[in-house]
């Protein structure tokens, strides 16, 4: 039995990557900024600001921990591309692996992200091994420089380091302001979802198959990058669709409402061999399956706040643990 | 009058870029770890441990320079090349950035290194805008990384960043272990003076020029990378060879005493035409006259030494400028 610490663990990822390790055989541990983190079974909470040197190596020493996983990142929706946060997340990442490395540690896995790809002449599944790297936005910059920096360490001090490189995330607890919620919401209200014309194609992967892969990438050998992605590019006009289907008014959506945006580029989809046939993890939600389960999620937590409201201030103590986590 | 910002201003190239400051229309800080900064006329000196945030945002925040001249970094000799140190300052560098930038900071000047670029592939000058970028050492892909990270925030937060990449410096008070000192050091002792055979070729620089030219750059409006450096290929053997003439005794050279190592590329050069035309610095030093400088300065150390050793105990208190600085 091993110790892994995962950071950021009652984020959106987080918190079903902590699920998925549970059932394996590690020791798990999760640092989190919130007072009252959500209760996972078999789950050690720590509060740690990482902002926090001193916290920091505290908790290090503390557990030393044989295996990391670093979630915790600045992911404002609409700001994260471009603000200067993501450099505070770079010194922050390179103190936390310092730290991990001056412990013990022996594996750490850090997420990058498909902005590191060159968008501009992505025209098929971009591939770890030969797709041209040439992040765009900040945000991309810092990954980018994160992993280079993050390999040569691991690489001379003779830790391994694997990089899940995300794509496009969907699922319950998504923050609010992101397309796929916000269309749900949107319809859930009964008010029509205007969309841009929607023929960009992306690559979504449920946010529990990203915690699988994210878990069956630690358990794994491998190292390097490795696309957490489902390799399946579908159009966003699509993916409307399908939750307009899920939620049942497909006459709301509204797709050309909206005007296109000359950056978006027309194709983002993984090469998803790596993650299939090195590390062996194959994606269980179909897109509409994890679609429904989205829906169903924001259903519950209309529902939910419904009860809450009827029910009337003697409930404002006890909120549903949705709707704290969200 | 503006007011710069030096940091390692005690440092080999940070003591005689404050000299190259003075005369200019800056009011000149710099920064120090030592309890007893030398005295340099018209610098205001200041204790900053880069590692401590408070120390650092409370002098960026009652200094509020308009330009910063970053030259603090990690630079044990035999060690820099690989050490995890380089990583510390990467992130320290960052966060020397952040808090320049959020105290109104305009202008930054950060050094970089030849090791920034491709080794095995240099056959010519290598040029700042098409020689690629590879680095293969710890502390060149630290440099490297550090660049894209200050690029990137810089062009997003409206401040101008110039990089100076420097190739190989020589001159007074260099750390004792390296190349042109223990050469020096031994001749002067009457020892021989074993080398490789020295064929490979470097592009060397006298500290005063690489200060003079830094000087020139912050001035310039000139930003993105520039090489600092000559543009002048010389052999080892060459150098060794002038050492020994400056000495007096080019009988102790053994040239080809030691066994070459195959790592060591053939030619290291830069193409120095940015500086020289869009900087418009040209180097003063001659490398006869630079050579011939640097022996007299470890002349008088030792003179200064001797001295010391006759006076006794007495004297103790009061040592040389030169032996506090080297």
């Amino acid at each position: 039995m091993s110790r892994v610490l995962v950071t950021g663990g009652s984020g959106f990822v987080g918190l079903p990557t902590l699920r998925a390790l549970v059932g394996g055989d590690d020791e798990v541990h999760a640092t989190t900024t919130r007072a009252e983190p959500p209760a996972v079974p078999a789950v050690s909470w720590h509060r740690l600001d990482l902002a926090d040197e001193g916290q920091l190596t505290e908790l290090m020493r503390r557990l030393c921990p044989e295996r990391l996983i670093h979630l915790a990142w600045y992911v404002e929706h609409g700001r994260f591309w471009e603000a200067p946060e993501n450099i505070v997340w770079v010194e922050r990442s390179l103190r936390l692996l310092r730290a991990f490395i001056d412990a013990g540690g022996r594996r750490a896995l850090m997420l990058g992200s498909c902005a590191e790809y060159d968008w501009t002449s992505a025209d098929g599944p971009l591939r770890e091994t030969d797709a041209p790297i040439a992040p765009a936005t900040l945000y991309g910059i810092a990954k980018d420089s994160l992993r280079r920096l993050a390999d040569a360490l691991t690489t001379r001090q003779g830790v391994e380091l694997a990089w899940g490189r995300l794509f496009f995330l969907y699922g319950p607890r998504e923050p609010a302001g992101r397309l796929v919620p916000s269309v749900i919401r949107s319809l859930l209200d009964g008010v029509a979802a205007k969309t841009t014309s929607g023929t960009q194609r992306r690559d979504f992967l449920h946010v529990e198959d990203v915690a699988g892969a994210i878990a069956a990438l630690l358990d794994s050998s491998v190292t390097g990058p490795v696309n957490i992605a489902s390799g399946q590019p579908v159009a966003v006009s699509e993916m409307v669709d399908l939750i307009a289907e899920a939620v049942g008014c497909p006459e709301l959506v509204q797709v050309g409402a909206l005007p296109d945006r000359a950056s978006e580029p027309p194709l983002l989809v993984a090469d998803a061999g790596r993650l299939t046939r090195e590390v062996g993890y194959r994606p269980r939600w179909t897109l509409a399956d994890g679609i429904a389960d989205t829906v169903g999620w924001w259903r519950e937590q209309r529902r939910g706040a419904e009860r809450a409201a009827q029910e009337g201030p003697a409930s404002e103590g006890r909120p549903s643990a949705g709707a704290r986590l969200a």
